[in-house]
């Protein structure tokens, strides 16, 4: 059997268990006609803003195919990339799609089955969640293997090219395939997040700041639009975001097996360590289950032994992977096992310094006794002091596979081998993704059955059980979170090196000079620098502009709807909705294509060796700037939660208030930029390697 | 005349001016008891402060010093080099120290002379403004020309060497002596920097919002210690950080000159470049003056027009010393226009991002009204959307200037040529540093007049007065600010070639791969990207310590002391001055050594390649970042004296409180942790090449 088919076959099974679990949950029945009514507004909202988001999408999509398509007649690259583009934007868009009804099917029955019990809420919320899991792992397989397939047959059957030719081929389809993917993910991770938070900001600003009534209270109108929002930020972004990291640190390291010498083994070995990574993920599933009343230390048990037992497995099988592709290069185990463990550490440490149970947070939220200002300037600081162990951990994970898989050959040879063994790390370290996300993923499922339990006026258990599971998912959520800036981080290295491979295969007579001390590296160093900052300040700012918009729809209905406050009339749930969701998607639009153009431009001025040190520069700023972002936000979050825990003068206190301004802030740094800074590091270099040509052949300088 | 005696006149001439002016400032009399037993109280406490941070950071010099002399002593490096250390260190201090005798001498005069009226008071606090500009730019260029006599002397006299080792020699001894004065200027930017925030945070917060006094009431315990803070870290640490860009950009330019093929005259040319702007920094200053009761424009048009036209003349005069020095290479005259005209964009750019007249701030102080999570999202937004003109220009200036500069000679030397040539730019952008520095320097002056006027409960039109001046004064300062950072990041991009430059010349046997594929040089990037935001972390966390500090103590003195809200007890205000002191020094030494050491550290594990990455990385993400901290917090303070002059509600409303929030997270941003990058990027260079001959021989990777 080829290996390609094995990968291929593996696809299906995560499809198939993914359908089954999907089953197991729809037929749990619910009763509560009232929750059926609410489920469905957010199911339809979530449905009516997906749709429009994919519609604006893909005249993107369009635009990029026909230039693609151009470009490809009048001879300049292979006939197949404009479609390989395609079916890359179309696959997260699929599985986001997909997570979204997922989700949405999911959130009255975790609701539902929390009024029997924790364990039957748990079980609910998870399976949903694995499903979102295990359709993106799935689906990422599917893709890569089936363009794989569809190559291999073209070449040798229809069209016979030489090894090398295909090899070259292969490798630019798959990267353009990467492209589409990364375009994809970022338009939903941007949109997404700023319709979550613009919604979120705008239901608690004028519902529970300028109105006074609780949070999820059904007479809010925004209320729905701040459950629509969960489902397409929390499931359908990070799930097109993730898919990308999955699919691209795949890509990234076969698009540099050929430089590496290391043929097509190399280029299939990242496949199948992904694969068994998928059949050790679905064995780790089944060991997720929680006794009726256990403690929050005793669920999170639960799901870390899941998680642990599948990345021991594939720890294991990795070995026997390396040893069938590269019997005379062990080393990239060594590689497979340093992402492995990078992955946990920086998942550990985005835990310590975000989650209420270590001292930072509960620093923190003391802060907050001296006023707004100085808990802003702390969460700052921490955020930024957070940066230290995910870039040493990076740094090392780097260095050792680079080294161990390196030694031992020619020159060149020898450092783009160990090039791809940075790509090897990345490819380990995400191998467990498919339960890593189903651990991530149940978060927001059960975020929002507890928002359809408080709508529908439901027991006051069934919120506290539904809380229990939202705050365990907080803390997973901060594993999951480490893990995509990580992988981001090797990936986009690795992807960097497939730049300057791709543009010395171009024309193998120039020379290029890419040492820091060249001026046109230097120069887009500074504007990759710049970028991130540039990214995060226009998705920030978005989502103050989506919230304005939705504020004044709220005050509108506040005051013009007779009856609303004493409930005796209906909000108009939609126009919300649909106000968000215009201004979301109108908003999104400007920082996703300056992240398109810049690698285009930068070509344009500086040539490649200014796309280079651009690339050098989003990454590493980038990288440090989201985990910023990302644990700040997060720390400011459970600061509020610590304090609303009873700690340092309760709900409804000063101290409270100041914690509130500090979530605000966090909102959009955690929820918005912070993570599609994540995929912005890998669009730009998919970008750059897509376009090399152009700049290889025109720049001014 | 050898051109450097014409340097060293200048200096001379400069100082002297300095001393004249001082003077007749000082022949002002003030008659006022209450006035002069208050500026006597601040006067105190700056020096206290200044002698106990110069005891501290004396240990520091004495160690490096004693490391420096150990390894001279072994023969691994030329025996002037502590030497060279001591003075550089040295001089800023000094600097700093003469700039706050003259602003403690100048503030209650300038109060004084607001009585009479406001040309008056221009009159008085721009002189003391000039005698600071022109002290630290005479001792400056006095600094580098007794060095280079007493090397010249040496070698040619008491130790004859060939005209290649002296020269490796002064280079090394000119960079050591940068490195001296990175140090001296680090510490006294981030020890003054703590000190002048956290007595700002601890009187108002105290004394502003739990007692409800104004501002600078003499009641409160720490208002002389924020009287104190402005001299100590505005004026003296100001006065030393920016000696530092003055000096080290000359040292870094000179560096090159070997590498350059351009001999001594490369070395002499940015010393004498400084010099002819001293001269024509002094002619400017005669054309500030202003009628009685001019308006804010007219001021800024008659403080602008002084820079101007000394920018003119120096325009005019450096091609005649560009023609002096290079009769066949009138290239570098276009860097030194590039590097004017980009100090002065770059300053505008500031002052459009920054001031309250612009767009920008008056939109901000509108988010107000959303809370105070909006204005600090907005006002972060706004910092890091205004980096991309800094970066665009500072761009430009490197690539034009390196272009022009590299055109036509042989590859490795027209490359060398071309970096020099970003040397000077520059060299040219700080040439009129003195008549920049003096339009910056007499805002705390006069912000201090206003403090003492209000303290002795002079008439209200004083205060009027000094406060036209004091406002004036952010618009100057936020040009000056420009200047700093942008000839930060030029600076430090002729510091990475000069590192690179020195590694080689150790052993030129050894090739090395400065790529940024190479992944110790990523690592290094990494790691480099890193550091700002961890000295950031540190910087603003201190603010905090500190104050906290301070609060404490003066909480105790409203309770403890009876009759001092009655006005019938004073306060002690010397118990403040001290533990703000104290916390100070305390917490101004972790983040300083880490700068230190971290370029030994990364030299050790990664080597020199790695160090160039980290280098690169610190500079790019450094400037970047400095600019968005320095613009936000200016932004955030204008936003909030916007609403203070009457929009939006006006002092006292909801919307200023909010906006008040955003100044407090702001203060740190712009006058500790931001300002304090600048230096952070050349400090690291420096100690990176005096220190390379340990990263070449011992590295692990």
């Amino acid at each position: 059997m080829s290996p390609v088919f094995f990968v291929f076959l593996i696809a299906l099974i995560a499809l198939v268990f993914a359908v089954f679990l999907f089953n197991k949950v729809y037929k749990y029945s619910v009763n509560n006609e009232k929750m059926i009514s609410i489920a469905k507004a957010i199911r339809r909202g979530a449905k009516a803003y997906l749709i429009r988001q994919y519609k604006s999408v893909s005249v993107f999509f369009a635009i990029v195919f026909l230039i693609l398509l151009f470009v490809s007649f009048s001879g300049h690259i292979n006939k197949f990339l404009p479609f390989s583009f395609l079916l890359g934007g179309f696959l997260p868009a699929l599985s986001g799609f997909i997570g979204m009804k997922t989700a949405t099917m999911a959130n009255l029955r975790t609701a539902s089955a929390a009024e029997s019990g924790l364990n039957e809420c748990l079980n609910v919320a998870f399976s949903a969640g694995n499903v979102v899991g295990f359709i993106v792992v799935g689906f990422g397989l599917l893709g890569i293997s089936v363009l794989f397939f569809f190559l291999k047959f073209w070449y040798t059957s229809v069209e016979v090219l030489s090894n090398d030719v295909f090899t070259q081929n292969l490798i630019m389809n798959m990267l353009t395939f990467g492209m589409g993917v990364s375009c994809m993910s970022l338009f939903a991770r941007v949109g997404g997040g700023i319709f979550t938070k613009a919604a979120d900001v705008a239901a608690d600003l004028v519902g529970k700041v300028e109105i006074g009534i609780p949070e999820d209270d059904p007479r809010n109108p925004a209320v729905i639009a701040d459950n629509v929002g969960d489902n397409v930020g929390d499931i359908a972004g990070m799930g097109a975001d993730l898919y990308e990291s999955y699919v691209n640190a795949i890509i990234s390291t076969a698009s540099l097996a050929a430089a590496a010498g290391l043929g097509m083994n190399g280029i299939i070995a990242p496949m199948v360590l992904s694969a068994v990574g998928i059949i050790f993920s679905v064995i780790g599933t089944f060991f997720v289950k929680t006794k009726e009343d256990a403690s929050q230390k005793t669920l999170l048990r639960s799901l870390r032994s899941g998680t642990w037992i599948s990345s021991g497995l594939v720890a294991i099988g990795s070995f026997f992977v390396i040893r069938g592709f590269f019997p005379s290069n062990l080393s990239f185990f060594c590689a497979v096992i340093s992402g492995l463990i990078a992955g946990m550490i920086v998942g550990f440490v985005t835990e310590y310094f975000t989650s209420g149970t270590y001292s930072p947070v509960i620093n923190l939220a003391k802060t907050s006794e001296t006023g707004a200002g100085t808990i802003i300037i702390n969460g700052i600081s921490l955020g930024m002091s957070s940066t230290v162990w995910p870039v040493i951990i990076i740094g090392a994970t780097v260095l050792i596979s680079f080294l161990v898989s390196s030694g031992g050959l020619s020159s060149n040879l020898s450092f783009s081998r160990g090039l791809y063994g940075v790509g090897i790390s990345a490819v380990g370290m995400l191998s467990t993704l498919g339960i890593t996300l189903a651990t991530d993923a149940f978060g927001p499922i059960a975020d929002n059955a507890g928002g359809i339990a408080e709508m529908a006026k439901m027991d006051s258990k069934v919120r506290k059980r539904t809380d229990a599971l939202d705050s365990l998912g907080n803390t997973t959520a901060a594993t999951g979170k480490g893990f995509a800036i990580a992988s981001a981080g090797l990936t986009s290295l690795t992807l960097i090196a497939a730049y300057v491979t791709q543009a010395r295969a171009i024309n193998p007579s120039i020379i290029y000079d890419f040492s820091v001390i060249n001026p046109s590296v230097l120069v887009g160093l500074f504007l990759g620098a710049m970028l991130p900052f540039i990214f995060c300040a226009l998705t920030m700012s978005a989502v103050g502009t989506a919230a304005m918009s939705m504020v004044h729809e709220v005050r509108r209905q506040f005051k013009s709807i007779i009856g609303l406050m004493e409930g005796t009339a209906e909000p108009d749930y939609e126009t919300c909705v649909d106000i968000c969701t215009k201004s979301s998607i109108r908003l999104m639009i400007a920082p996703s294509i300056i992240a398109v153009l810049s690698p285009i431009l930068v070509g344009f001025f500086l040539g490649v060796t200014g796309v280079a040190g651009f690339l050098a520069g989003v990454t590493v700023t980038g990288f440090v700037l989201a985990v910023m972002m990302s644990n700040s936000g997060g720390a400011w979050d459970n600061a509020k939660k610590y304090i609303e825990a009873g700690n340092f003068g309760g709900k409804g206190s000063e101290n409270h208030k100041c914690a509130v301004v500090g979530d605000t802030v966090g909102d959009p740094f955690k929820d918005t930029s912070g993570p599609a800074v994540n995929i912005l590091l890998k669009l730009t270099s998919m970008v750059a390697i897509v376009s090399v040509g152009l700049a290889v052949t025109f720049h001014l300088i």
